[in-house]
């Protein structure tokens, strides 16, 4: 057993993110990440030695991208699962971050528990999409947990976020078009103004499948609505900017899932 | 003077809307309709039989076009600049249309003295886009109450609305996308759920110039984004979903004004 597969337990393997050495830990059975986290981390404005929060970090995709693209001070991913926040921790390990990741197991719904009021300037957050109420779902199932609202619904994320947050810090969220309703008024409520909002379509003849949007704390009104972002060209091919975002010089896809419930 | 010159004032003309047959007459002075009006007439959804209430109907544009397209019962226009309203008045008897199309001088901070409570099943609106606060303006000018919020408020549309309308009936509006989250959050208010959206793009490179809104008077969350409609294709021609908008078998342009304050 070489340096690295000592890091790794049964069913699991690692992939090359081919962004700056980094690498990941997924468990080949289990949920892995997919578009939407790679899209999160490069539509999220980090200053540099900001202190930022990920809540429901998952596999830790999103701290390792953004420890590697910026130059954050500290980067905590919040995970509620077990297995999963222990695997995160190794994949920080994998990529000697530990001075600037730190993977907290803990629920999002008990924020306060590890972050203070005010402490956090930037929270960013590839949290569960559907509705409690959207299909049948067996609610120990480690997937179900990362796709549906059963752990904690759209408001939970918002309101632990909006605590946690400085006047002025910023909000990064991956999500789905049919909830662009609740997203806007779940953080109005909470006083993080929506400020900034991109569509990302599979292809310029398509519905969005996916929508980015950037909050800020106590922010005035007046949202920036992005030019559109295409996943593919008409002729099934990557459009440039996925390829520029997934290859040149940004993340790499590294074998991934589906995006996760995304239509693309 | 021939039969048509008849209802002309001065510094009027009338503009062939090649929609079947429809005229319409514009003051060359003053504001006219643009591509937001067209856009917003084609999305809109009116069912046979039903009565429509256009808030803010300027030189009626929309409840002719309507009235053209659909089976709409009778249609309402409800202007507050006197001299507007009277032309409007008189496109609809240049169109004989007097039977379906109504013109009210009012205003929508009124409405309750024009409609009863729950007696309309359609409300359509292009209503100013801009907030009080956004630039110099001249609050007796004809144009700024067109497109400033001088004499309504986003708040004030969407109140009238919800008033007349009757549960299940439906709201159409056309807007601009830096007013997304007012928009939203100000139709959920009056429990006028956002159930449809479309982005019009430039082209497929540029930022969102317009969104068109659908809601639903006490409808259920969950939102539907559609395609995106471009205006124009890269080469700068119009867009072939534009082209069967404005020319085949739907509405023509008509030597319009540019979109009002819409940035196509």
């Amino acid at each position: 057993m070489d340096k690295v597969e000592a890091f790794l337990k049964e069913n699991e393997r690692i992939d090359d993110l081919q962004y700056r050495g980094m690498k990941i830990i997924q468990d080949e059975t289990g949920f892995k990440f997919g578009i939407d986290a790679v899209l999160l981390a490069n539509f999220a404005r980090v200053k540099p030695n900001s202190r930022v929060a990920d809540l429901g970090t998952g596999t830790g995709i999103i701290p390792i991208l953004l420890a590697a693209k910026t130059e954050a001070k500290i980067i905590y991913g919040l995970e509620i699962q077990h297995k999963i926040a222990e695997m995160a921790a190794r994949s920080v390990l994998l990529n000697s971050l530990s001075e600037r990741v730190r993977i907290i197991e803990g629920d999002i719904r008990e924020s306060d528990l590890y972050f203070k009021p005010s402490s956090i300037d930037t929270v960013v957050t590839n949290p569960p999409y559907m509705n409690r109420g959207g299909g049948l779902v067996n609610p120990s199932d480690e997937k179900a947990i990362a796709r549906h609202e059963l752990a904690c619904t759209l408001e939970d994320v918002v309101r632990a976020a909006a605590r946690m947050l400085v006047t002025g810090g910023t909000y990064f969220m991956v999500h789905r078009p049919e909830r662009l309703a609740d997203i806007i008024t779940t953080m109005r409520n909470y006083k993080i103004e929506p400020k900034r909002m991109r569509f990302v379509y599979p292809d310029i003849s398509k519905k969005p499948c996916l929508i980015l949007v950037e909050g800020l704390k106590n922010g005035n009104p007046y949202i920036n609505v992005d030019k559109p972002l295409y996943v593919y060209n008409t002729d099934g091919s990557y459009s440039d900017e996925i390829n520029r975002i997934y290859c040149r010089g940004e993340y790499s896809v590294g074998g991934n899932d589906e995006p996760k419930g995304a239509d693309v």
